[in-house]
């Protein structure tokens, strides 16, 4: 025990932390030593950790070199730990309006939720060509009420749009699954429904796909593997599904992933490596590959992701579209594959905030989490009542954090920013927030172990051929989490509750970008093998943990492009339960940035295209 | 990762599990494959274990061979983690009266509880006679107040008493510390009080012993070691100790206990094996050792102790005294050792029921959980005013379970359960609780690892010739439970959790012995080393877990001797925040079985040995 114990980070007691700009806490940006692995070496890496006792000294060496011993394992601290991060009902802000009451159907809660955005949401088509924005449910609806196109035209539309999108050329890998017959049966149905004049809502008729996380009828739910759904088969629609489904919503399919989420790439080996609208030579970031790109490509105006470590909101930027993470327990978990427990949350990809808010109304509230006692607030609504943006808004900026970031980005950002506070009279608060890189860690050791838990039940009846080989190795490093470094993670976790609370007292919300890099290339040797590049890694999971491991509400809006035309997307981490506030400030901020949209490369217009 | 898999157990769905007389669930009674370990043994297992790799391979075939792999560690299961057992709050029962203001002080409160106790409390000299029983607060409260004897005396006896249990012919080693000029100021002063007559409460200048693993100054904190007060210096009272101090008792000292409560023998190598009072040779059980020794020889009423896998009932039954642990974040945990988070719970050592209530009463409630945002339900009094028993108890009894114990523990306690029934009409409900061993190893990964967990800072600083060999040995092997398999043992938890709720919707209470065998003999090779033996230490855990691993409330009664003239004790473990509940019943108990007490061998008389 006592032959290979290095020594520990010794953290302060968390009152003695200064939050404060002038803070002398050590800013740490992700030293991950390991290179890049695709192909063979990948194998070779697979093999050797999966053997057991090689694994042992191999991860010893991992663990020490990439400070997981020095951050986590050997650790000192005085906090319990904080197993699940659930928060307190917090008062209302003024940003926030009626709240959706708890025993209203999901088509009632859509209704005020467009209502809500009625007086903001009728763009006119001077607006339009101003700039690209994708078509919303509004939009959506509205054609379909007017009868300029149906929800038949639309599904057919879409299902030739995947096709094409299929194809060797193009060979997108948007879905690994979606049923023709299933989906024009559905649009007949909401045709007939318009025809009578009796749309269930306004999403009756609007695509949505849903990630292969999710439980939707009648697909199996295979979580990117070639294998999961034959132990665990769909039943039925999870609740979330559910939900959008008696809204009228035409569900397209189950939207390609990584294999297991344990990944960032998109590069999936079963299904195709999923490609990047804006340039299909580029990965669309994941773990929920598929709806971003779905989204993105406007194949949907809406889809279904499941964020435990950035895997809607990081995607989401890459591919240029809004990506909004809600409170943890915020919306119901059941039919959603446990590839965790205290991290992830379902997560909505739109192209626009209007269609996050509305989705958010459908699928949210009304959930008592059994992991607790305590029942949730009420969801509430953005005050969208007056086309004027909300002065008072205070952004806790950490500098050092906020530009540990590509150069490109980091000046987009800070662009955005400064015109943020400009036009709107925001204010920006500086402050530190200590031990980011120690979180990382911590969450991964959570994200690790909980995932491996969930899942080992289903690898020992798995012949291990039929797992990809960048999974083979993620789910050979989750082994080697001790019990102990579970445990000391939720110190850390508690610990930075402790922070971000306290930060939130200065502050509305938290602002940063969403990634480090934008879009990466998909390289040849990684199709087959997916691939292991921890750097890229850690600059796309950069500014996602607290989101996840503080369970923290947040939005990625896009707000530019780099150089290579490729989308950068700015991140808002809200307080607790304070969805309202942060969707409030995504409106601004799009309305802001939204004539500098540009259309991906790869675009279809199910609207006009008729 | 595939190599040494073997396949783990296959848990039903648990709305599938028939918890019914006649369930087909196996009762599978503890199968340790382990020898006894003493002396050189148990060095030549430290030395191997800590040696790495011999350790993990080691370790393979421990968690195998002891079924952790097939219960644990493989298992196959539906189940979301619960980590931590914090209980919504209940409708109190009938048998419950008033609850305590929480903003009452523990004066206040303790008043309460005297109150409630006046209509039973009344012993007449006729009742003494008729069997031993201990002197209770309100006999000292009475006796100062009367004259008959003063604080000052009581702690002139107490310290020569202690003296004299000190001796090398006695050598009981109940206290770690205790400061003869402190306990004297304290009588003193409480003396005086009398003299004025005015008493804080009836806990004025009674003596009470406090576990060497809470706060109480001006002692050190040792938790059983020669080291941790170095690092963790006491500053001030824990919580409890402050309530009782602001009631005037006599706080007398720092009773032994198991180094670091790693262990179930009382057999501390730095500060000698605390000795059965009943039986010199044999040991109180632990880890609170010293306290229930403290009591059952008369040196005081009362002593608190912490119990995180039947730490405060075990030894309470083996030495013949009340054990009482409180729901799970019942009584405050500031000042106590942070030993493991979600298993612990401060508890009380009492000669009778009496004194258990008054003291549950002072330190009890006011506290928000800080891992929980669910205000903690108010505390409350058994209904005690009618003489009468309540005749509606219902009694869940699991025959294989309560069977599961040396002949005449099962003989005696069943002999108790037919009595209760036949004098009192209390009803026994056959029942089933499944997968008994399988609670009993993730109480074992759980306790393991959060223990490792809060100590490892330390660690790392110590010579490890510092730490007693069997806990090395014990600390060696908390450092081999995986992330995997802590979060695993918290989806048993949640199993359980269902089991224990679905129990508590047909019983008030589960009736179990307290042990499976009664105090079991000190071996000469023990004393230097400790000595392992999981086999006595699975026969003595065996119906403690649900009480910590569940955070329910129990109560151990004494209720009968073996041939031997070892105690035996009868335990009932309660629903969630159902204390006062399980305390009518603990004297409805008491009642009945008083006239069998017998003394100890080794008693000590304060009151009337002036």
């Amino acid at each position: 025990m006592w032959l290979l114990r290095s020594r520990g980070m010794v953290y302060k007691p968390i009152d003695e932390v200064d939050l404060g700009p002038h803070s002398d806490e050590l800013y740490i940006s992700p030293i991950v030593k390991a290179t890049r692995m695709a192909g063979f070496s990948v194998k070779l890496f697979a093999w050797l950790l999966e053997f057991r006792i090689i694994g042992i000294i191999f991860m010893y060496f991992l663990k020490k070199d990439n400070l997981i011993h020095k951050l986590v394992s050997f650790a000192e601290m005085e906090e319990s730990p904080l197993f699940v991060p659930l928060h307190p009902s917090q008062e209302p802000s003024k940003r926030e309006e009626g709240c959706i009451g708890s025993n209203q159907s999901p088509c009632d809660r859509i209704q005020q939720a467009a209502e809500c955005l009625s007086s903001v949401s009728d763009r006119s088509s001077s607006e339009i060509e101003h700039g690209f924005r994708h078509w919303t449910i509004i939009d959506y609806s509205k054609a379909y009420k007017s009868g300029v196109v149906t929800p038949t035209k639309v599904a057919e539309q879409f299902i030739r749009a995947v096709e094409k999108s299929s194809n060797p050329k193009c060979n997108m890998s948007f879905f690994i699954n979606y049923d023709e017959k299933d989906i024009m049966q559905q649009a007949v149905e909401s045709t007939l429904r318009y025809e009578n004049g009796k749309p269930l809502s306004v999403l009756d008729g609007v695509p949505i796909a849903i990630k292969d996380e999710i439980d939707c009828t009648p697909y199996p739910t295979t979580g990117g593997t070639t294998w999961l759904h034959k132990y665990r088969p769909c039943k039925r629609d999870a609740c979330c599904v559910e939900r959008l489904r008696s809204c009228g919503a035409l569900l397209v399919g189950k939207a390609n992933m990584q294999e297991l989420g344990a990944g960032l790439t998109g590069i999936n080996p079963h299904y195709g490596a999923t490609r990047n609208p804006y340039d299909t030579s580029r990965i669309t970031g994941g773990s929920s590959s598929g709806s971003a790109g779905i989204v993105s490509s406007g194949l949907c105006p809406v889809a279904l992701g499941v964020d435990g470590g950035g895997s809607v909101r990081m995607p989401a930027s890459l591919c240029g579209v809004v990506g909004f993470k809600p409170t943890f327990s915020r919306i119901p978990h059941d039919g959603v594959i446990p590839l965790n427990w205290t991290l992830g949350m379902v997560g909505i990809f739109s192209g626009t905030v209007e269609d996050a808010l509305i989705t958010y109304a459908a699928i949210s509230g009304e959930f008592v989490s059994d992991q607790s006692t305590a029942l949730l607030p009420e969801v509430r609504l953005p005050f969208l009542k007056s086309k004027e943006i909300s002065g008072d808004i205070k952004m806790a900026k950490y500098g050092k954090w906020f530009n540990d970031c590509h150069d490109e980005i980091k000046l987009c950002c800070s662009k955005a920013l400064d015109k943020l506070q400009r036009s709107y009279g925001w204010q920006t608060v500086e402050v530190t927030v200590p031990e980011i890189e120690t979180m990382r860690l911590a969450h991964y050791v959570t994200i690790g172990s909980e995932c491996l838990a969930s899942l080992d039940p289903f690898l020992q009846k798995l012949d291990k051929s039929e797992i990809g080989w960048d999974t083979r190795v993620s789910l050979a490093i989750y082994e080697h989490f001790s019990g102990v470094e579970y445990v000391k993670a939720q110190q850390i976790r508690k610990r930075q509750m402790h922070f971000f609370n306290k930060i939130f007292t200065k502050a509305d919300v938290i602002v940063i970008p969403t990634t480090g890099v934008t879009a990466v290339p998909i390289h040849d040797d990684a199709l087959k093998t997916g691939e292991l590049d921890f750097i890229t890694a850690a600059a796309l999971m950069r500014y996602q943990i607290p989101g996840n491991f503080l369970g923290l509400p947040a939005v990625t809006v896009p707000i530019g492009f780099d150089k290579a035309g490729l989308p950068i997307g700015l991140q808002f981490i809200g307080k607790p339960w304070s969805e309202a506030t942060l969707l409030h400030i995504a409106f601004a901020v799009q309305a802001m940035f939204k004539s500098d949209y540009r259309k991906p490369t790869v675009y279809y217009d199910l609207l006009n295209s008729t």
